[in-house]
């Protein structure tokens, strides 16, 4: 996993994969701010953490090499990001193709880039949501793989809003990891498709 | 109301208001299509239809004049483009500023223009849905008043996606042209709020 932040949708994951509930292990968190909340839950989940700070770095394209080794060397198969804060390059999507995914507050394609929530109550839509999806060079495009709507309230700030927004991330973050763990994933050009669990070894 | 084609919109609306479950009166139906099977629906409704075929104006904007004269001399105050495939301009508009809905079969801001079932399809989104919305000159634009989402399924076509979004156009179509005759819409800029029933009057 890769994250920035107070990584609370790595939690999520972390219990799941510990409880057993989802049928995955996580080999490796990469964080790149010193102070990331992020690093102490991993510690406490006994899950390896790695600091890679981007300002030690002298191009994107060197720090995400490192990443992309760091994630070879522990074993991984599949590369979550949950509030990775930077921008990626093709020598990390190219290393991961189709195995990165990435969670965004928005039902995308509406409200790319960040403050993805503020940019939807400014636009005064009825309905928002999040989307899981496989990265791509383009910001917040790539092939969906879960999405989940959320009405919004005449009343709502974006903390509000937020926090509805973030109770469905809660739930389809780890649905879109079990889907890819059950091999039912299917990336058809821009697209993804689904396959029910007893085509998903065909 | 102002329709091209079948007008299975204008029958929701028409249905509603006959029985009596929606506060209001169609005054006339104004179609463009001289085939379209909306007239006959007005007709067996009862309901003034008035052809204004688009080939015949010189302009847009002669089109609209003459469109805004039929609903001011019909005393509309509402207007409602339920499947209008003509591009209105500021000569329309400017004649019924902030009283003009329209409804389009996406998630606003995303799909606009046309097919935007088969666009959302092609995207790949998990969640569709449609949008009913004030009308200003930038098109499916303009202060969205409610909106509906839909999950798209795995074997989902055009057409049977487009079945499950109909059956939300209408239910919301008729909705929000509850609130505004209930004086329950505010626009505020470019966004749309609603108030509570018993603060309408304010």
């Amino acid at each position: 996993m890769l994250a920035s932040g107070s990584g609370t949708n790595f939690q999520v994951l972390a219990d799941a994969a510990r409880s057993g509930r989802l049928p995955v292990k996580i080999a490796v968190l990469v964080y790149n701010n010193p102070g990331a909340y992020v690093a102490e839950r991993a510690r406490a989940a006994g899950i390896p953490a790695v600091l890679l700070d981007h300002r030690k770095f002298v191009s994107r394209e060197v720090l995400d090499e490192e990443i992309a080794s760091t994630l070879e060397a522990h074993g991984v198969e599949l590369v979550v990001m949950a509030g990775w804060m930077r921008r990626v390059t093709e020598v990390l999507i190219g290393r991961f193709a189709d195995r990165m995914l990435n969670i965004h507050p928005s039902l995308l394609p509406a409200f790319r880039g960040a403050k993805a929530i503020e940019q939807a109550i400014d636009y005064g839509v009825k309905v928002a949501g999040c989307t899981v999806h496989i990265v791509r060079l383009e910001v917040d495009a790539g092939p969906i793989i879960l999405q989940a709507a959320e009405p919004v309230r005449e009343e709502d700030t974006p903390e509000t809003l937020a926090a509805r927004i973030h109770a469905h991330e809660y739930r389809i973050l780890p649905e879109a990891v079990r889907l890819f763990a059950e091999g039912r994933v299917r990336i058809e050009g821009n697209r993804a498709r689904i396959v029910s669990a007893d085509r998903a070894a065909l």
